[in-house]
């Protein structure tokens, strides 16, 4: 996959150099190119925003860099693949949509930065997406959540120990609770099932766990799950120890 | 405000010494410090993270680093303030939660990576955070998002040119678009309104648009938004512009 990001800010990428991304780098299942725009200005002071039309505070990221940055980059490479931009206006990213954009053999990431941008950016761009209801003072970490939660779905990027199978979301469900050394940490102990040696009482456990935590904490996501007879009778003990009938 | 980050990656966290969050830095607004909970192991080889009890596929961070690593830091801070956690089982970040942060004289991020973590780390967390339906590589890049939108927040952490007023979310609403030069760009004009010094007209077109935006791709936000006489009659406008009634 190859992945461009337009950016006025490129040495704040170094995350995806690190760990798990920058071994999918080092493999090249990924190729992540930064463009700094302020290279595309046509004004002598590299100048790449200007006052709003109409009047009020804060400066806006002009068009023309960008739209010159995408030219080249396409002109390139051949393709942009989709045009991202990070907006709060935009569609909610989840793990469907990173799914989605981990099928593509191009991403492109406009990382905005400041107050705002010009309007007609806009007409470049093909998925406007949102991290959630809130403000961050640019793009790039948006840009970089997005990437991350993309690349690591690309085959061979995650080894066995870091398996996306039994993920959050994955499974429709959240994941049970989990226990490693030692059995007995300040005073709290790991759950005795665990320890018993029985395959089926655990995996029976861990299910229970996982449609407790869900039903607990995020029923919203129950509603758009299936469940099979075991789950049906676990989910019907867990609502009866929660008292919630 | 004091920010302690635990990671087993803190050369990840270059970002937070860029652009607006750098300055808040040297301006000491701000003191972010990460530690290496990898320093605090008490194995020989540095181990973090074991099997799972149960069986099962991926490494689990263990407690006891994580634990020494939070009483290092209490012990020479005084106090940890709230200890958050990213996992997508918790409750969801959003601008509110930015607004509650920011009022804080001391927060700790725990930055899980890989498959998970032993569930008796969450006994030392105060705030279960999660960004939203998607699954990372690790917790930093959260961690970043979360301290990206509530060190903003922060009096003179941004400048008059990047001023947090206006914002999507602060006011309710989506932001109106907007506009710089030059006024004619690839074919595509600003709207005549903007250029024609009439500011009555201009605050109204943007409150109107601003509702328009709101109304096709945040309906939701609207119904917790209290509209005023003049807003009503816009939003009356839009939706019969907009072919909805």
């Amino acid at each position: 996959m190859k992945i461009n990001i337009l950016s006025l800010f490129p040495e704040m990428f170094g995350p995806l150099q690190q760990s798990i991304l920058g071994k999918a780098s080092e493999k090249n299942i990924v190729d992540i190119n930064v463009t700094d725009f302020r290279d595309f200005t046509t004004n002598k002071q590299h100048h790449v925003d200007d006052t709003p039309y109409g009047g009020g505070a804060g400066m806006l990221l002009q068009a023309q860099p960008i739209f010159d940055a995408l030219d080249h980059i396409e002109s390139e490479n051949g393709s942009l693949g989709r045009v991202i931009l990070l907006d709060p206006a935009g569609r909610k990213f989840d793990q469907k949509v990173a799914e989605e954009f981990s099928k593509e053999d191009n991403l492109t990431f406009i990382c905005g930065h400041y107050e705002g941008y010009d309007e007609r950016i806009r007409a470049r761009v093909t998925d406007e997406i949102s991290l959630g209801d809130f403000v961050l003072t640019g793009g790039e970490l948006g840009a970089m959540v997005v990437i991350d939660a993309t690349v690591r779905l690309l085959p061979e990027v995650l080894g066995n120990n870091e398996s996306a199978v039994g993920d959050s979301f994955s499974t429709g469900l959240l994941e049970y609770p989990q226990y490693t050394r030692p059995a007995s940490f300040r005073g709290m102990d790991v759950p005795e099932v665990l320890t018993s040696g029985n395959h089926q009482k655990i995996a029976e456990w861990r299910k229970k766990e996982s449609l407790r935590r869900t039903l607990l904490r995020r029923p919203d996501l129950l509603e758009n799950y299936e469940l099979d007879d075991e789950e049906k009778r676990l989910l019907l003990e867990v609502k009866e120890e929660e008292n919630l009938f």
